[in-house]
């Protein structure tokens, strides 16, 4: 049976007894400790072996926020504290969860299209800032702060005219929910200024999981333009520049690493002939998936092995209830397959052509379509990388009663 | 602006005072009382309804089956309790909620392909019938059974080489993860009854959300064949049939409500005429967004209101995080917008073209497209019907930490 191609595993997972290992551990082990499957683990030393490649292609000026949606478990955002600069977050609900794991509400910024009042409440008063996306969401932001008696800090985000090339998800040019037409933010920002606002400058955001380099680059070239520009017509310095992020992972076959390098090597230059607007600013890149997503594995096991007119399923335990994004219902148009690995056998050589299900009773509940893959039988265990990012929390875990999977950092 | 068709508004909605009313009570008293939005409201006047109308145009001798997946709230499987006859279960944890209901648990089946071994003891251990989908979860079953001194109440989910033409997911024809190759019931119907199991008969799920009435009374026909055949095959008489169900409700533009009296005349004359096999052999339907999906509404509250680059955004507090299938990104290819209206002006004229969207921080979040609609500003509430299946429970309720939806059965 002709076989589809699986999507390219992740540097830095090998095998011990013939298992895949994470963290130095066997999956078998890690399941045994963690009391069962459905299973994320996810690896302290990809997270560290991450922010080390970023720190060193990247310039010094340049500040790291972590993007804590991407992977808001609480012993990840507690690892990635010391190793990042700054978080972004998008709720309230977000906002508890970087108070529960003591971040300093100063390195914290919050943006989203549809704060509630309550929500711009919690942030004012923890002294968050507001990455502010509308005319409107600034004026509540001013009434707020001053029924609370408390400047708000408020960074205005744009939607720039132009976008991320290539980008999975397009954030800006032309019509967005998101953030203040550029040609309004001038305005905007030397209202929130007199109204005695603390300015805490731009958020361009434009687009994210781009795997292209020069797209990066392009895309960081014009924002520190617009930012420039943006500046210079508000007449006001920019305390702080968040460039965004839009750092992409490989997730399907044929996907190439993103050439951090170039990107790293182009920004250095940029920095190094800055206009006058920006000598001062706080530069920043914002990154969720790309920090955290590799660094993730799911793992479930086989519950089931069936024949069915000749094609062969291993069902498993585990499924799209956890894994929407692996199971091709989130954001994709073509479903295909991510990158897939029987984690009891990792080392074996591939000798079928199989179907990974999951137990969800729907057609829609797939994690590999024709996979040519190790043969693994009821009790083998299967790993869906890059689960790192956008996973447990991004999936529909009360879809037919399974509940939630079980998480743990290594 | 040239405007996208929004989705039929289900039968039942009027107006009261100009707002959207639902079981007599007006969306802002909704509201109110449940303290706020994002809110689903499940109507019993709706739930009643749908069941006076399937028990009208059906033969007495069909009994209802909830699935209860589509809609597991506890006061709604509570309030379906008299009103059905059976309740189809996809997990133990589906299991503990008929259990919660005080459900009888020889009215309950369960189905689904992955079943775990505890959730099989679970099962046989309560006394409900397991749908079961593979030799091996057979073989499971019946060695859980002598360890646990209880003989399994068995049924075998059959894949039949038909399919419900049209249906919105194929769950029949050609190589499935779901049931038993038709070829191979008999011989695995006469071991489990061999092995001393409690012979439940046959479900054969052909499809689901098949707006077209000739389809589904085609998939019951060769259903009623398939069954007769597999009995006369394994040469006993069929306890029980479960039909499946595929009835589907319209949720797009376009879309024409099934004729449900052309089902139900087709299937008065099948049952006059069945077979020897079949003459007493407890025949059901199995129907879960038939039933409770337009018995529901999602009701959130508009928290800005922009423009961008002369587009007219509405930004609720709701979002794919309760609504996942209305944005667009659960089993579908090309989105299409759902029945969505304003409801706190739910009897005024259409005056302009917007775009509603979720207040969550990705472009995918959106709940209607170019739609042309009453004006509507901050604090009015936007409906989204259809919501009543598949909803709460089918959406990352975790995603970017907003939390749940409230929900209430009205």
């Amino acid at each position: 049976m002709k076989s589809k191609p699986l999507g390219p595993i992740p540097a830095g997972y090998g095998a011990i007894d013939g298992e895949l290992a994470i963290g130095g551990r066997k999956a078998s082990d890690l399941v045994d400790a963690a009391g069962g499957t459905p299973l994320f683990v996810y690896s302290r030393e990809h997270l560290d072996a991450r922010v080390k490649q970023l720190r060193d292609a990247l310039p010094q000026r340049i500040g790291l926020n972590y993007a804590i949606k991407a992977n808001p478990h609480p012993e990840v955002i507690s690892h990635m504290l010391p190793l990042v600069d700054g978080f972004d977050i998008a709720s309230s609900g977000e906002l508890a969860m970087t108070q529960n794991a003591g971040i300093d509400p100063a390195r914290v910024s919050f943006a989203g299209p549809g704060k509630r009042d309550d929500e711009l409440e919690d942030a004012i008063g923890a002294g968050v800032t507001l990455n502010c996306e509308s005319e409107g969401e600034a004026e509540r932001s001013l009434a707020i702060g001053q029924r609370i008696g408390k400047a708000p800090r408020i960074a205005i985000r744009v939607n720039p005219e132009f976008e991320l090339k290539g980008s999975g998800m397009k954030m800006g040019g032309g019509a967005k929910p998101f953030g203040v037409d550029a040609n309004m933010v001038p305005g905007l920002a030397r209202r929130v200024i007199g109204e005695g606002a603390e300015w805490r400058g731009l958020h361009i955001f434009t687009g994210s999981q781009a795997l292209s380099a020069d797209a990066i680059i392009e895309a960081q070239a014009n924002v520190l333009e617009l930012a420039d520009k943006l500046a210079s017509d508000t007449g006001e310095t920019l305390p702080k520049l968040n460039m965004g992020g839009g750092f992409g992972i490989p997730y399907f076959p044929g996907d190439e690493p993103l050439d951090l390098a170039a990107v790293g090597k182009a920004l250095h230059e940029r920095v190094a002939n800055l206009p006058a607007t920006l000598a001062d600013t706080d530069l920043c890149i914002e990154l969720g998936r790309y920090l955290v997503g590799e660094a993730g594995v799911y793992l479930c096991r086989v519950i089931d092995r069936k024949v069915s007119y000749g094609t062969t399923y291993l069902v498993t335990d585990g499924g799209l209830h956890h894994q929407l994004a692996a199971s091709g219902n989130f954001g994709t148009v073509v479903r295909r397959n991510y990158p897939v690995a029987i984690a009891s056998r990792f080392d074996a050589e591939p000798e079928e052509v199989v179907n990974i299900v999951g137990c969800l009773c729907t057609p829609l509940d797939r994690l590999a379509d024709l996979a040519n893959l190790p043969k693994a039988g009821v009790g083998d265990l299967v790993a869906v990388f890059c689960a790192g990012a956008y996973g447990a929390t991004a999936s529909p875990e009360n879809f037919l009663g399974h509940g939630p999977a079980k998480e743990v950092l290594v």
